[in-house]
Order: C-alpha cells, then structure tokens, then sequence
C-alpha cells in the first residue's frame, strides 16, 4: 500500500469528522452523502481534478468515511485519502456521461451493502455537481432512506481554520502578493492583456518564499476600462492603455487553500473620480476592519462599510465579503456566511473571510480587496500589498 | 448601448437558436431552461465566469433567448450576448447564496412574467450546476407547468462544428502544439513539478501564431512515476527524476475552443514495457484512426482500437475518446457520445472529438492522444506534435 502524501495529520481528519458527526447528530442525520469537493478533500484528503463525474465521501452511522468515485480515480483516491483502500469504491466506467445509467444507482448499492439504506440520508441539494438527476436517481434507488437538506454542514465545520490551515494560507498569501508585484513590474500600455494574464499565471503557479503555487478555484479576473464595470469578464488580446484602469482580482493558492486580493492599476493620471472611489474604499474599509473581531456579527463588518462608503458618496448593492480557504473551481468562497445586513454569524479567532469592497463605477471599476484572517483580539490583513490604487506610466 | 465583441456573426447564433428549437419541437418542449455554460456561450455568446452563481438562458415558445443570472452578471452579459438589452434579467444580491431565498423562485417569476409558466419545460436534469435545490425549487414555483429532461439536447446541436468553429479550434491546436514544444524544451531533471506547470501556463495564455490563448476547462494534469497510475492527479513541488515517466494532459484553448492533446515523456532510457505501450497505442491509434470517417459509427473507432490493443497484449477498460469543442470547466468534453462499443452514433463531417488512449500501466501511465476532426473523407489530426515517445536526458 503506497503511504498518501496527506496535507493534515490523520487526527486532525478525525477531528473533522468527529466535529461533523456531532453536526450530523444535532440535525438527526445519520449518513451523510458529501458531493461537494471541497468538503470532500477537508474530510478525507482526496484531491484531484475528477469532479467531471459523479463522486462522494459518505459518513455513516460509524466509522471512517467511505470514497466513492469512477473507477479509474478510486486510484487517485488512493494515493492522497487518509483512510485505507477497503474505504475506496469505484464505479465501472459504463456509468461515465451515459444518459442509461447513473451513476447513483451504484452509490444506492453500496449505502444498501452498509446497511444504511434505511438511515435518514443528508444530502448537499445546493451543492455545484450534485445535479437534479443526481438526486432523482438516489431518491428512486433507495426507497426505504428518509432524506435531509445537509447543505452548507460540512462548509460550516470549515468556517473556523487551523494552525496548519492558516500556515497554508499565510503561504497562500505570499503567493498573491507576488502576483500583485509581478503585475506592477511587468504591465505597460500597449502590453496584450493576454500576455499579462500569462505572467500573472507563472507567478502563480511557481509560488514563492519556497512554497509551490496550485491552481486557483477562479481563472485570473483582469478587465480594463468599460469592461471593468462587468465584474466576472475573463481576458482576450486586448491592449493597455493609457487612461484606463484594469482590476486584478486573482488568489495565490497552496494546497488548495487561497487567499484571494484585488488591486487596480491606472495607467496615466487617475480621473478625481478614481481617487474619491480609493479613498472612500479605504475609508470604509478600515471602518469595516474595525468592527472584525470576536464576537461581533458578520453584518457588522457590513454596515460599518457601507455606512462609511454612503456617507462619502459612494453604494455597493452586493455584499461586501465571504469565507475563504480550501476550495475547488468553480468557486473560492466557501459558502455560508456573507459580509452583509441581517447576517448573524458570530465571529471568532480563526475564521477567514475575502473583504470584498469592489466599487463598479459606470465606466470602470477600483477593486482594492483583502484576505483576512479573525485574531483573538481583533483581525489580521494576511497580505502586506500596498492598499493603495496603483498608478503606472 | 455597448456592441458587444462577438466571437461568430449574428447569424450563426440564429441558425444554432433555430436548430435548438427544431429538436425542442420534436421533443415537445416549448419552454427550455438552459445552465450549462457552455450551451448559454453557444446559444447567446455569454462569456463571463459567473457558473458559481444559478444562471441560466431560457429559450421561450418565441422570440430570443433570454439571458437570466446575477444582476451583476447582467453588466457582463450587455457586453457579451447578441440579443438586445431588454433579453436580459438580473436577480437581486440578497439571492447569492441564500439558504431562505433560492434564485430559482426569481427565474420562475420571470417565466410566469413571459406567460410561459403552463408550457412544457426542458430542463438540464444532470448538468454540472443545475443542482438538486434548483430543480425542486423551480418544480414548486411553477406548479401549472409539466417538465422535461432536456439533458444533453443542446449539446447534440452542438457535435457539427460550423467553419468558425474549427478556425478557433485550429488556433487551440497550435496552442497546444507550442505547449509540448514548450515542456520539451524547458523540462529537465530535477525541476520542480509546478515550476514546469508554471511554463506550460505562460505557453497556453500567451497563445500561438498571435492567437491568444483562453483559460483551460481543466487545469494541466502531469503526474510523473506512481502517480501517473492515477489519472487526474494535479500537480506539487515534486522534482523530475531520470526512469520516471510524466504524461502532460493539456490543451491549447481559443475564445473557449479547446484542442486537449498528451504527451509522455521519459527521462534516461524508457523500460521495455513503456515502448511496447508506445507501440500497442499507436498501432491501436491508427487502427482507431482508419475507421474515423463519416458514416461509421463512434463504436468502429472503439472496437478497432481496442482489439488492436488487446491483440497487442494491452487492455484499456475505459472509453477512449469524447467529443470536444466549446466548454468551460470542469470538463473540455461535449458529454455527449463516447468513443466506446454500442455507441451507435453516427460519424459526420464536422465533428471533432479527443482520441484519448491513455493507458494506465502499474507503476505509471503512457498517454498519447490527439484533437481530431471528422473530414469528408476521413479524420484529420489537428496537431503536427511528433507522436512517439518523448525522451529526453
């Protein structure tokens, strides 16, 4: 048996799914079905790109986690899980893209080999990759289960971070760092976006301070000028120009785990309505930065920012943050809480959040943002990148 | 109004919305609900990386698609999509990741807006982000309509690529080509996994021949030695070593065509066995390759290879080809037919697929796979990259 090159002790695993089953318990939840990667990878360890096709972590009543996936993974899952290989069930590859047969119908059978087909079954019904038919197919398959919403339970385990998790990150952070360096060296006017796109990728990728770069759950967010004021645009081959500001909202990852940061550059002499738009972020910022520390709400963070940014003239309609750490494409947030009104979320030391204060403005954007990590006594910037907008040429 | 920077003429997107709505009509669907990325690209030209949050294109009884998502998206979609404004519909913040509030109950406000809640309505029932909330919640909203499963009806229309089409996935061949190029020069002995995935980044986003390079549906798969018995394992900061082996699975990408092709390589002399694989698939490839013409069907391809394989004493128990073209993660396939026996589709000129023999030895892998296009009169390899081997040290 090869010996998994594991990212986390095996007791910290087990620490995670003791604290999952104790989650499970309170929601009267007996097996859980985890579809969402993810989670799947902070349970057991698994990782690698095979979330194209159906595939699970299951926890039963007792003990260690099962992996199920394709076949030909069920090898994957073995060179990286924590459990040994009897943990490990592949599906033949007839059940692969076969409109015929789903493959659920083979997950149904190995709930049924455990005996727990009629437990009452959590499933992940939001979750990105557990799809409609998914669901139908497991339903019909496994007629004696009663069925929980276990959406989000196993993302919540997740909120609060590590020793070893924040390590990742604070490398992670580097690595973003770099990246925004790599930007401010390499960025002319007349450069094609693409080309700059290509940099920002091997600055990634080849990480820093010794700590290798792993491939962001988001492809590098780079638009210039008008194409700016749509926030999700990816690049082409345009060109940099002069009078025009370009976001970068990019992550360096390691292991993973991210640490998303955005700058903007400006080439040429910012318009004044750049400079208000910088100064009322980081105005609002620091009073949102305020309000993060233990104990306060998640929307307190919120309203100290969007309080701050009206009063200087400016609005944001969308929330303003989000927990960030181990992730999978097509999404680096982890997806409980938000940075907005009416959330409750508690804070507490350890938990990390994107600070997310993108201002789209009519004609452009200014995206000045932050990872950031709650202290015991208040919170920490994980990133040193000069706040400021940044201005070239 | 902003003209939107399309990748094909305005006719091209009605020919396809009108081939859309010939199989609708034989499928006696009047309403059909879109979420894969790639079919609301195809149908629309929406091009943003906003996947992580519901968003769909609906295609109504009559008129043009509607595009429907995050109202911020909205902004990206104006500046992507060839309809006019007003086909264009965006949710309130509030709804992104909400467990009390599911977007869907906003789409199905907008179905009942357009009088089309008591039609029959297709949905993508196993499609990547069309998840088992969504479905339930829409089914609930919308209580007077009946419901189809629409998967894979779009990708269907898709399979012919029109002359554009294959221009880009040219463009994405002579990416990929300059990718092993790239590996070929710069891989050496004792170089650190990611520093090589960092070179092969910066050759697929720079692009070829002043073509720019698109973001990969799937990141660069190159395990080396034992992991490369795992096939969809992602990189570290493991070192080459001479006697191992490490397969590249990459592929150049244009305007989101995608040319997947692998490539091994071997530092020092290669075992015996790895050039009896080398020799078995490419025998078996071109076994594969005679029956790849119109008229035959995806089987021929299979059943060729494969028995040249095993008369070869090699086995290969997993498809070895699917279609490809438009995509975005997590998959470069068109999940549509699969190059494996009793597939009875039909080959035609135009389709392009991935010829994917990747075998998976004890100890490692051997993968030599190329982009093909269906021609008149036969196949065509969209790459020129030498197929043998690659050795090197």
């Amino acid at each position: 048996m090869t010996t998994p090159k594991l990212a986390f002790s095996v007791q910290e695993y087990e620490t995670r799914i003791a604290k999952t089953r104790k989650s499970m318990e309170a929601a009267d939840i007996q097996t859980l079905i985890i579809t969402d990667p993810a989670n799947m990878a902070w349970l057991t360890g698994y990782d690698g790109w095979s979330f194209y096709v159906h595939q699970a972590v299951v926890i039963g009543p007792t003990g260690l986690p099962l992996w199920w996936g394709r076949a030909m993974d069920g090898l994957g899952a073995k060179r990286t899980v924590f459990m040994s290989h009897d943990h490990i069930f592949g599906y033949e590859d007839i059940y692969v893209q076969n409109p015929e047969k789903h493959p659920m119908q083979d997950l149904a059978r190995l709930i049924v080999a455990q005996g727990w087909q009629n437990t009452r079954i959590g499933l992940e019904m939001d979750n990105y990759y557990f799809t409609a038919a998914a669901y139908l197919s497991l339903v019909q398959a496994l007629p004696e289960a009663t069925w929980a919403d276990a959406n989000g339970l196993v993302n919540w385990q997740r909120a609060i971070k590590s020793e070893t998790e924040i390590i990742y990150m604070r490398r992670a952070a580097k690595i973003v760092e770099k990246m925004h360096a790599t930007i401010l060296e390499t960025a002319t006017p007349g450069m094609k976006k693409n080309d700059l796109v290509a940099n920002i990728y091997h600055a990634a990728i080849s990480g820093a301070d010794g700590h290798w770069g792993d491939y962001p759950s988001i492809v590098p967010l780079a638009p210039s000028g008008a194409d700016a004021s749509a926030p999700h645009l990816t690049w082409d081959d345009a060109e940099l120009k002069v009078g025009e500001a370009t976001f970068f909202e990019i992550a360096g990852v390691h292991r993973r785990y991210h640490a998303p940061q955005s700058r903007t550059l400006f080439f040429g002499e910012p318009p004044k309505k750049y400079r208000e738009a910088e100064n009322a972020v980081l105005e609002a910022v620091a009073a949102g930065m305020a309000k993060a520390k233990p104990g306060n709400f998640a929307e307190d963070i919120a309203i100290a920012f969007n309080s701050t940014l009206n009063k200087l003239g400016f609005e944001k309609d969308s929330r303003c943050g989000y927990p960030i750490g181990l992730s999978y494409p097509p999404d680096w947030g982890e997806r409980t809480y938000s940075l907005r009104k009416n959330d409750k979320t508690v804070l507490e030391a350890g938990m990390t959040f994107h600070f997310m204060p993108a201002l789209w403005l009519d004609d452009g954007a200014i995206e000045i943002t932050e990872p950031v990590l709650i202290t015991e006594t208040g919170a920490e910037n994980l990133c040193n990148t000069p706040a400021q907008l940044a201005v070239k040429g």
